[in-house]
Order: structure tokens, then sequence, then C-alpha cells
């Protein structure tokens, strides 16, 4: 890797996720600073050690003056008000973000930052804690880093977006944003749902009913938990493929019913979702094959690598 | 605790469930031994010191000649055949079951065994492994154990099970067989439902939703490995119940998806849920109220206790 897919980390919010960022580039030799809308949060980063300020505007100027990698770690709600102050005191930087979502992001700064060089992620990484107090240097070892990876993606930039959350310990997993948004849907947004459809029908029975409740419920509706808004944030911004994930639920529990009903067995759901999760186990427990025989600039390098990542491949240089 | 409450355990079955009967009562100094039906089973049993026969007529004239309780132990399908040898062989004997449905195994015994006295049971304890090897006299230390609690239950042969479950270490949860069928349909039954529903949306979007599966995914969709003999077993015995509750998961589905895409919001379901996992999680991490001011044969004591069991109190005598 060239130090031109290095430059210097400016990260805006450092929550759990953008100070996790800091503390993981800071650790690997990289510059990196920070931006923190509560001078709580900045006192305790900086506290630990670490570039923290609450002033928007000159950690901007000083992105702009390194020509830094800026990384948007704030909540998806205040893209529309921090996106035009990027584009005004920092326009000529790379920008990405940590958001679970890619296209509305990606309307949001073709919308605010209509030039911006932009190249998006998303870490798959816990969100049940929150704030500088929780922040792990860690806390992106082996889990997967989706770049957006679109047919008009600037391979420089994206392999620097790349190379940080190679740096930060995860495995790259290059996706279209639509693919993406779809994919969480089913594997991440969904869940929250049928979580919380299945402890709402458990606690609705009866003090007896969660009194006998052993493992399959407390596993099985553990992300219902969650806060509220946490949850509808990351849900609702991803309105239209979690409906599409919903729906197909919905049929195969309507499918599943009238089988029931109807024959006295559950046969084909229970068949078809466990296929489905020793599929999962069986990806889960063993190593990511590398994508290869592709560098990011090489003719179709965007929707071959996209193929490689719809087998389950990783992207581990 | 009387000696009369404590007669001999005979248990048919040695498997995981049955098999850690044995060895706890054997623990707490009881006289017991047990029917398998593979010499396999019977001989590891033996080979760890246990007193075990593959020989269910004599293994059920020795129940007879010792006054034993017999603990059923066997899986749901094999009830019809074993029952009417119990009827013959041992009679009188005071009957209970560990299986995962009541009403089911009560027409059962009424079918075959129409004198039997019999108080049913079914402790909530795991079921991921089988067979003796599986086995632990600790499996039910703290776990709830459902007994039988109608209002014309033998108040003295309730005694005896409720003390083989304390023997064994659980809480004896009293209930109607109709109410614990319910309940577990809401907290075992539909769990495995959503879960193999969750599983296969997940695992038919692509490889790449699958790789970015992370904790929502992997804990929401954990039951769905369980072998799915065992599962349909488990959730076609309690059809009744297990259609009513997934058909108020459907609905809660449904109205969530009406709202997420007429109102762009899932705060219904999210709020709903998130209140009731914490009503779970907090019945989980306080101990359970002793059922009190009741005593077995008090004038209306099944449905004081009942009344009590389903405000989340146990039996801890």
């Amino acid at each position: 890797m060239t130090d031109s897919s290095r430059p210097p980390v400016c990260v805006l919010g450092l929550g759990l996720i953008g100070g996790s960022v800091l503390r993981a580039v800071v650790r690997e030799g990289r510059t990196a600073f920070g931006y923190n809308r509560s001078e709580d949060g900045a006192a305790a980063a900086r506290a630990d050690g670490f570039d923290a300020d609450t002033d928007l505007e000159a950690v901007l100027r000083r992105a702009a003056d390194e020509g830094a990698l800026i990384v948007v770690s704030t909540p998806a709600t205040t893209l529309d008000d921090l996106l035009p102050t990027v584009a005004r005191l920092a326009p000529d930087c790379l920008l990405t973000d940590v958001v679970s979502v890619k296209e509305p992001v990606a309307q949001a700064v073709q919308r605010c930052h209509p030039g911006a060089r932009y190249v998006g992620g998303h870490p798959m990484a816990g969100t049940s804690q929150s704030g500088w107090a929780a922040t792990d240097p860690d806390l992106f070892v082996d889990a997967m880093w989706m770049v957006t990876t679109q047919d008009d993606t600037d391979p420089a930039a994206w392999l620097t977006v790349a190379t940080l959350a190679r740096d930060c310990g995860a495995q790259v997993v290059p996706a279209a944003n639509d693919a993406h948004d779809r994919a969480v849907a089913a594997i991440s947004h969904l869940p929250h749902l049928t979580a919380a459809a299945t402890a709402a029908v458990g606690a609705g029975e009866s003090g007896l009913a969660l009194r006998l409740a052993a493992g399959s419920f407390r596993d099985g509706t553990r992300v219902a938990g969650t806060a509220p808004a946490l949850q509808r944030a990351m849900l609702e911004a991803n309105r239209i493929a979690l409906l599409n994930a919903l729906s197909e639920t919905i049929d195969r529990l309507v499918a599943a019913r009238d089988e029931l009903r109807d024959a006295g067995t559950v046969a084909t759901l229970v068949d078809d979702g466990h296929r489905a999760r020793l599929a999962y186990e069986e990806m889960a427990s063993t190593p990511a094959p590398a994508i290869a025989d592709v560098e990011p600039g090489d003719d179709g390098w965007a929707a071959q690598m996209r193929r490689q990542a719809h087998l389950g491949h990783t992207w581990q240089r």
C-alpha cells in the first residue's frame, strides 16, 4: 500500500464507531483527529490522549489543509446539517461514512455536497453500547466492512477507503449501494422486527409464559432490547428494502400457518430455515476466501469485485 | 417433605432429559432405575454406575413391586406403544412425563391408560444435544419445571411430582395443561418459526448478505439450527396453540409493514417489542417470588397456585 492511500484521517463524531476508528488508526501509526459535538465526548477523547475538538469549522479547515480522509460517523439524521459545512470548508477532501444504509447517504451527499469525492462504507460492528467510553480499537478486528463499489467508483478513492477498513482490522466487502441495503435489510434490520414480534407475542401471553421462557426466547428476542430510537433510525432509513424483506417473511409465515392448519406440519419452513442456518454457520465458521485476480482500476474491476463478494469473498489486501 | 412424596423413581427413556433425571435423583440419595430401548444407552448408563435395563416388562414389574413414580421420557410419538404396557404391568404406579406439550399427553394417557394416576410435567431445559453422553445431573438446577395443576389434580400425587422436580434442583411452575401449551407455543415453539423465516429470508438474499450477517442474525436464527425432526415433533404436537401464536405474530408483522409503508415508521412494533423484552429481562434477572399461603390439598389450592404462577411465582418448597 502506498502512502497515497493512507492520508490523515478526520473523524466527525466520536461515538462508538467513530471513536473506535480514531483509536484503531492511531494505533496503526496514522495521523488522525476528530470532531465531536458534545464537549463531554471530546474531553473524554483528549483525556485518553487523542486529538479531539468541538469546533467543526476548525476541524474541517485542518482536514482541507492536510488533505485528510473525512469519516462521517454522526447519526444519519445529522447529514443534512453537516454535509453543507463539509462542502464549504473541505470541498476536495475524500469523504466516507459508517452509516448503516448506503443509498440514502449517497443521495444526501448528492444533494448537499454534489461535487464530493465520496465512497461510502459500513462496518458490521456492535451498536448496543454508545459513546466514547465504549470505544475499542479492536472493535473492527475480523469484522466485515462494506465499501461502496459502483461502476463509476474512483479506484484510488476506493483503495483509500478500503485501506482505512484494513487498518482497523476489518475485511472489506465490495458491494453496490442498493445490494448492500437489500442485504442488511434481510440480515440486520429484519431480525429486529421478527425479534420484536416474538417478544411481544410471548409477553402478551402471561407472566407464566415469560417465567417458562428459556434459550430460544432469550436469544431470539435479544435485539428487541436495543433502544427503540436507535432501532427506528436504522430501520426506517432503509424503508424500501426492509418492506421487501418483511413482505417475504410474512409470506413465509403465512404459508407455514396454512401448512400447519391444513396438513398438520411445519416441514417446509423448518427445513428451509435449517438449511439457511447451516449455510450461515458454514460461512461464519470458515475464513472468507480472498477476492483474487482483480485490482482497483482494472477493466471492469468494480463488477468483478462485486461478483466475488456476492459469493462471500472479501478483500484482504 | 415426608418419605411418601419420595418413592423410588423409574425413568423410561434415558436420553438427555430422562438420563439427567436419573443422575439427579440418585445424587439426592433416592432409589432410582431406568429403562432404555437401545442397549447402547442402557450400557452407557450402567458403565456410569446406574441401574439401567432394556427389558421394559421387567422394569415395569419392578416399578409396580416398589410403588415407584414412573417418569416417561421417551419421544411423544412412542406414547401409544408404551402406555398400554404401563397400564398392564404397573397400573397403580403414579405416572408423570417430561414431554414438551401437555394436553396431547394427557389425552394419550386417557386413551391408553384410563385409570392412571397421572400428573404431567415439563422441565424447561436444553434439547440441542441428545443421548446418555449428554446427560448432566445439574441440567435442571434453577430451571423451571411445569407440573400439571388442574382443579381435579390429586394433591398427594402433585406433591410427589413436584418433589421430583425439586430434587432435580428445579423450581416448580404449577399450571393447567392448556395454559402451559399456550405459553410454550408463544415462548418456545413460535421462536423456532420466526428464526426459520428470518434465516431463510437472509440466506435467500445472497452470499453477500450471509457474509455481512453479524450478531442480530446469529442470535435471532440460532434455534433454526436444531435438527428439523426434533423441531417438527415439538411444534406439530402443539398445533392449535402454535397456530394462534403464529397468527398473532403475522398480524403484528402485517401491521408493521402497513405502518412502515404508509407512515414511514416501525414505532409500534419496535416499542411493543422493546417493552416486552425489558419485561422478560426483568423477570429473568430477579429471583422468582415463592408461591405462598397455599398448600396442596387446601380448599381451592390448584386455582390459587395457578393464579400465583400466572404472575411469575414458583413453588420452591
